[in-house]
């Protein structure tokens, strides 16, 4: 059982998730668990829980045995969807119960460790998925927000090695998301227009931390960048919504996300890393403020004492210089 | 040459620090470097830069050879201290120089690796320390800020095994003192009360987050502790600022901290861990709102992409569950 706890200083939101503890790998070292049989290859279903969504090429839904991207619960989850989405206490210290739902996407049928080996049409089929469960899940109107996420890598937090990604989806609004929205509102408030548009124009009219572009995306590493080798995919048209996207663009889109990753894997020697989608909470109309993306952070470095107290970051690598070394490493 | 970068989106410096990619460990595996001639050792004080200040037994100056916790620049400083702290740029992407101090606290003039072997005598010297070093850096209009933290072990960003601890002092406040500066503003002008204080007796109430006590200060598992075994210390009587924290505490002080290190030790089998104390910036008066802690991050998990996304925390053991654990590991 789950709850949400909120910190009367910060604001920010604990998850607090005993049950995670019963994970293999909780408190371990840095090795991945390579398990003697590995429950997301196909054929293994019932190793797994029960199956929410499998897709076929066409992105239509598949039975065992015939999926390309299966989407299960997490056998470990860190919220609960059985529990109630009202406050249990109130006052100085403000719990609610720990309402949500915790999928992992299995990205492939196969045992394929990176999503660089994975062709163009999976590639497409993952982010496919991605959006047909964020349409699903804002059906439910307890839920507010999905976090989608991925950890590539035992440095990255990943537990199992075969390629997957995950979603968070609870009935609070993660509090950097919140922040990006509250800031994203004041600009369009001052200026009228999109701070990722007038970004993304920014980045292009100066073109020094472009990684990549394609016809409907801009790769790059941002001005700010916290992390060395961090990079953002945004698209070019101004979108809230990562679910309402054009199913057209998705084969463009997971090209260019294969990219990134190839350039890392060539210029990093295959960091682990994680990347993770933001966009506007569910119960949003399109918003003129806000426009979603995907960031990458490849974990080259630890964060240390004086990050966790400053909340800001110490970055060895210019953004300027990662993007030069991105450019070319392919 | 460092500068500070200001993200438009979240609003938070980033340092960017190329000259500490020379470290050695830059992103090298999780061995700690263990170096052949330790350069913080007591008479190799030429391996390292040149004192900024050494203190003997009774606090006051003392020469190399005879000190018993030193202080020296960081060789791979993250923050310039010759640099400018005018704005070098302005618009959508702000940037200033990267002023500052960058410290290192030696803690020991014999080669020791823990807190927990060292008298407590020493212990009270490093706090010592701590506090002469602010109340000198405090004197430098320049400066508005010193972040105070300790890396122990490779997986808390360590990367010598001498114990030691760090400062970085900056003309910005960072971003999370200046969120808890904010937060506990507005309860102050709600409540007329601190919320550190009302935290602490909420606290000592319940019991059952407590870790230890002593005659002047709070151990306890904060209630939305973002990590398993996060421990916060707090004076009992209201101080904004540590460096104004009464001489004679000290040593209680030290002895509390040893004693947490010890029972982590215990519990946790010697973990990496951070800590760091916040406190309130130089230019301010001693503040009702304001309550000077120190906190410690024991480093059992890595942070995972939807921590980086979400900006909350999933925290697996309950901070009851650590504090009764950490009660009895002793």
């Amino acid at each position: 059982m789950s709850e949400f706890r909120r910190d009367p200083l910060s604001d920010h939101w604990v998850i607090l998730a005993p049950n995670r503890a019963h994970r293999p790998e909780q408190f371990a070292g840095d090795a991945a668990r390579i398990p003697t049989r590995c429950p997301f290859c196909r054929g293994h279903e019932q190793d797994t829980p029960q199956t929410v969504a499998a897709y076929r090429q066409d992105g239509l839904p598949a039975a065992d045995g015939e999926w390309l991207v299966r989407v299960i619960p997490n056998k470990f989850p860190a919220v609960d969807n059985a529990a109630f989405a009202e406050s249990t206490a109130g006052g100085f210290f403000e719990r609610r119960a720990g309402f949500g739902v915790h999928e992992v996407i299995i990205e492939s049928p196969d045992h394929v460790l990176s999503l660089c080996v994975i062709d163009d049409e999976q590639m497409r089929l993952v982010f496919h998925a991605y959006q047909d469960r964020l349409r699903h899940l804002r059906t439910n109107p307890r839920l507010a927000y999905a976090q989608i996420f991925k950890n590539s890598g035992a440095a990255a937090g990943a537990s199992l090695e075969h390629a997957h990604s995950q979603l968070i989806a609870t009935a609070v609004v993660p509090t950097q998301v919140q922040n990006e929205l509250a800031r994203s509102l004041e600009y369009f408030q001052q200026h009228s227009r999109c701070v990722f548009c007038d970004m993304l124009s920014e980045e292009q009219r100066l073109g020094k931390r472009i990684v990549a572009e394609a016809p409907n995306f801009v790769a790059f590493c941002p001005f700010a960048s916290q992390f060395p080798y961090e990079v953002w995919i945004l698209p070019r048209c101004h979108q809230s919504h990562f679910e309402n996207g054009p199913a057209e663009t998705l084969g463009e889109f997971g090209r260019l996300v294969k990219g990134i990753i190839t350039r890392m894997d060539a210029v990093l020697d295959r960091p682990a890393f994680n990347y993770l989608i933001h966009t506007a909470p569910f119960d949003k109309a399109a918003l003129g403020h806000y426009h979603w993306h995907l960031e990458f952070f490849p974990r080259l470095i630890k964060t240390a004492g004086f990050e966790w107290g400053a909340g800001d970051y110490i970055n060895t690598v210019s953004p300027e210089d990662a993007a030069r070394a991105l450019r070319s490493g392919i």
